[in-house]
């Protein structure tokens, strides 16, 4: 199965970036997550230009539509998404493959709000089917804590690796792969 | 008097874009309105890199540090702002003559009402100042008039001069020009 992380800041230090890295790092073998690291350079959307893909618009589609679900981590800026996530979900709003899409949003920073709501706002706008138990919020903000920190706190590492598992059965339900492990006969 | 009109859609055809031009034309001639058409140019905006203000940064920031008054016109998508016209605001989150500015939103889409929501909570946040009577609904979208026949509706082009007049009051009462062209005494 395969996760596609995407990061909603382009900061080195980002958090929400670190936290998709822990993922990655935290994911049980048969979860392949990865991170889509070129939203920084998906040209601003323009619906003119959508139909030709400029860019990397196509590998940036070619990523999403070979995923089984995508997992958000973004910040908040201004009470507000970040233009760098929310341009990257502008190019998705017309692209087939991504409705239906199962996806979780995680949030690093609990305070924040406005910016969780509206990306949830768009993501079910557009037909995404968001995992409730694996939408969590873990504290980061302010914690100091560094990817290895974050990797080995157990209390982090259960909460994303159940987050990883909720993810998981909710693609396994989808493709019946779950009946088919359990048949009832 | 100079008022910067930023249009949230690179799309040629959009009708914010289009509203903008007309109001272009509709100004007094004591209010200077131009248009910034670079928002399609700026990288996205990465907090690493913002002393740096990379490729068309620093002319934006130039044209808006220039403006006495800032008017936003921005479709919704997704239920969310575009992510051009966050974008931008990302930019000017540290840009210090930005707090403070006098800004107005026009919304040419009646029904839209989560971006619209959404980028007054984020302008509010940096300390802008809205001016609410040119921040006007005008019912454009779906409406099939071109940018001639919206500089000749007189509905429109009226709804237009005031809240150009709005803002010019806002700004003229910042700069206490008011209280010198009408002493008290």
């Amino acid at each position: 199965m395969r996760i596609l992380g995407l990061p909603g800041s382009l900061r080195a230090a980002s958090i929400n970036a670190m936290l998709l890295r822990a993922t990655v790092r935290l994911a049980p073998p048969e979860i392949e997550v990865s991170i889509f690291r070129g939203l920084g350079d998906l040209p601003l959307f323009n619906p003119d230009l959508e139909a030709s893909r400029p860019g990397n618009v196509a590998a940036f589609h070619r990523a999403v539509a070979e995923a089984d679900a995508l997992l958000f981590a973004s910040p908040e800026y201004a009470h507000g998404v970040t233009g760098t996530i929310k341009n990257a979900l502008d190019w998705l709003v017309g692209f087939e493959p991504f409705a239906n899409k199962i996806v979780a949003v995680l949030n690093a920073s609990p305070r924040a709000h406005h910016a969780d709501d509206a990306l949830r706002e768009t993501l079910r706008t557009m037909a995404a089917v968001i995992v409730e138990p694996a939408s969590i919020t873990i504290p980061l903000l302010g914690a100091g804590l560094d990817e290895a920190a974050l990797v080995a706190t157990s209390s982090i590492a259960g909460a994303v690796r159940e987050a990883l598992r909720a993810i998981q059965l909710a693609v396994a339900s989808r493709q019946g792969s779950l009946t088919a492990q359990f048949p009832l006969s």
